[in-house]
């Protein structure tokens, strides 16, 4: 039998809790501002959109926080995800580098999401919410959350990017099978929909336009709460299950790090493999923490630190992230779930101080990488994920280069069976990049 | 903690031999026959389209077929697959009844199939072919193959069912990611096809003729061969990975199933799962070893016992099987791959001699299990694989009629991620059952 390329944990291994490195970091987090006043946040001020224990979470002193029961049983439904160590492609790519990937397509929605999509449909459910309603790009999160629901008795609402909501059929009737209800945003269900469509009839919508929808649903319903699969903290926090699970795996495989990859849109699951990992960088022992993001989108390389609104209407709470401006609306490259103006603070942060580092990835390249992956390792990855499997070839060709080895570890967020016509397009050259003029940069975060 | 739901082996527990119970039989199989001469087949009748070990493997006296390290080492990306027991289902039934599901949906291709395509395509390989001809419906078989040529750099052409091909666009376009060619079919590249095209220029196809395309492909090329996913005893044969591991996973969770459930259109699923278990049952005590079928294409419950071809265009050799006839059109159910007009001669042996019993379910009864399963195992279910969960909610409703426990297992053949479309249909109360009347199986059966 030949070296073992396969690391498994058993159920006893899952973590119990998740990691918060709030309490950890060097210097605080700058707080969220009520969008009115500007004041800091209070907790009572997100009281109408989230239930009081994730607000906590959000800002919470505690270094671990424990697991509920009723989550972990949920979790166990597909957790532990698999380790792979990519034999076939290091050798394809003749590499001294060894690389090894955290597989989250195993989740009955495809991604990583289902891991804080199922935390937040259990706090809410014990509140009393009889329903939440949120907002989704190219599906992955709106069917997570519609999953999350169903498991625990609650309704879903999901507003559907318009351009989304034609494309890409497959994923909303996923979210049908689950049982939630979902609209194409704009909508005429809610002020910031109509709003825009009086405005653009034919409006293609936006991930902005849907989370101001979402949003005011929540607000304006009292037995309705929100809820966001990315940028917030309690978002980076659930998601840690990633991370710990990958670094008992790498123990096992006997290797380091010297790399951790993960592709970023808003940061869900960048953070997720990478924030266990930050503790041993503030230790001043943990590996390069690299977050991949596409060149049409690349709120953190070519973005500004400041703060921001997190919707196109403006009704979140501003936070202070690396933005493109709350306007940006980015092309529609195929890696839906990249599209995002803004970044997670924490992650922000933690990019600004240097203890992460980022590069944005053209999305030829990335679609390049995908398809080497499949035809070497099986799997079909998201176009999400292609960010990080391109990164990480990048530094498998760097190690053989220099003709030293370098241990690679990344995150493969989730499976590509919904974006299908993706490869059909760049196998057929029907796709291209995007790339920014200075100029364009400067005037979409002025334009803000 | 509550009690374990998942039971997962480790990598050391994966089987290293196939099953083959062909020796075991109380009574031998009735031969192949030569399709021009009607005498017994030779192997060497079968060289045109098969590498001799293949052909070894379909007559094996050996009870037990080492699986090569090659096919090993790529089983090994994502068996052994998990069992899980479906408590949340069960509380819903409210039965007494314990419902365990081996799960195959776990494999880059989505289904089982991949269990055969890979060990086909290493025999292959080594053999010295370079190219693999195959015939696809629904798309899981061609999706697998075109993945296992692509492991082991075999070419890989797929005869795609033409309604199939315009309804199915997903399916085809993963086939290509993994770099076969995939053509509608009947195609102007065969005798077989193009008659069909001269006859009806709008056919839409069907399984039978696809078979008829690929097997001429092969037999017309000297370097292609051809490679079937169900029927044949050495597909059995590479399936009985599923019913061992099965095996196995039950111990974990210390129960002995009362009766195995699998979906049948061939019969490469059930095999699996089931032909372990049959070894039981020839030694006097084994479970029930139950065969869902589609009422729509019931060739197992009311076809005949009977010499018949496997296509249309009468290219094969003739096998006894249960059949409805080889020119026997199914309608357009949704579990495309269940659509197949004969059955394994090993299992319709098995069925006759009574150790195997067969049920026929209408596809409105499976997709309204199917949601259930869904809502509360969170796995979305393939159409095909939704025949045997209902026949195990059947069961399961029989054991809370009777109030008393009963351990049901069945296989879970695959996800339903490229079927989301069906289930659309059935939500919105478009789909329809299919039952023929005594007569219309009988016209069937007799025409040919």
């Amino acid at each position: 039998m030949p070296e073992s390329s396969k690391f498994l944990l058993a159920d006893s291994q899952i973590p119990t809790a998740w990691v918060n490195v709030l309490p950890s970091l060097p210097e605080p987090l700058d707080p969220p501002l009520n969008p009115q006043t500007r004041a800091p946040l209070t907790p009572q001020d997100l009281l109408p959109l989230f239930p009081m224990e994730l607000i906590q979470q959000e800002f919470s002193p505690q270094p671990l926080i424990d697991i509920p029961g009723e989550v972990m049983d949920v979790y166990r439904l597909w957790r532990a995800t698999p380790l792979y160590r990519a034999r076939r492609l290091e050798k394809a790519l003749d590499t001294p580098a060894h690389i090894y990937y955290k597989y989250e397509g195993t989740s009955p929605a495809g991604s990583h999401k289902p891991n804080t999509a199922v935390a937040q449909a259990w706090y809410n459910k014990r509140t009393g919410i009889r329903r939440l309603a949120t907002e989704t790009g190219a599906g992955q999160w709106g069917s997570a959350l519609s999953l999350a629901c169903q498991l625990f008795g609650l309704e879903c609402t999901v507003y559907m990017v318009r351009i989304s909501y034609d494309q890409k059929p497959y994923r909303r009737m996923m979210m049908h099978a689950w049982g939630a209800e979902v609209f194409p945003s704009p909508s005429d269900r809610t002020n910031s929909g109509r709003a825009v469509l009086a405005a653009t009839p034919d409006s293609l919508g936006s991930l902005g336009i849907a989370i101001s929808e979402a949003v005011e649903d929540a607000a304006t319903h009292s037995d309705t709460n929100y809820s966001l699969g990315s940028v917030l903290n309690h978002v980076m926090l659930h998601q840690t299950v990633i991370g710990q699970e990958a670094k008992l795996q790498m123990q096992q495989a006997g290797e380091d790090p010297d790399v951790v990859i993960g592709c970023f849109g808003g940061g869900s699951n960048f953070g997720g493999i990478a924030l266990p990992y930050v503790l041993d960088r503030l230790a001043g022992h943990g590996p390069r923490l690299l977050a991949a993001e596409p060149t049409a989108c690349p709120s953190l390389t070519r973005g500004k630190l400041a703060y921001d609104y997190g919707d196109t209407a403006k009704l979140t709470p501003l936070i202070k992230m690396y933005t493109l401006g709350h306007d940006f609306v980015p092309p529609g490259i195929h890696a839906g779930g990249l599209r995002y103006h803004g970044a997670s603070p924490l992650l922000s942060h933690l990019l600004h101080l240097g203890h992460i580092e980022a590069q944005a990835y053209p999305q030829l390249r990335c679609f390049q990488a995908a398809v080497q992956f499949a035809r070497h390792e099986a799997i079909l990855p998201a176009p999400e994920s292609s960010h990080a499997i391109c990164a990480a070839v990048d530094e498998a060709l760097a190690a053989r280069e220099e003709g030293r080895p370098r241990v690679i570890l990344f995150c493969l967020s989730g499976h590509g069976h919904f974006d299908l016509g993706s490869y059909e397009s760049y196998l057929g050259g029907k796709l291209q990049d995007y790339e920014y003029t200075p100029r364009e940069i400067e005037a979409a975060i002025l334009a803000n």
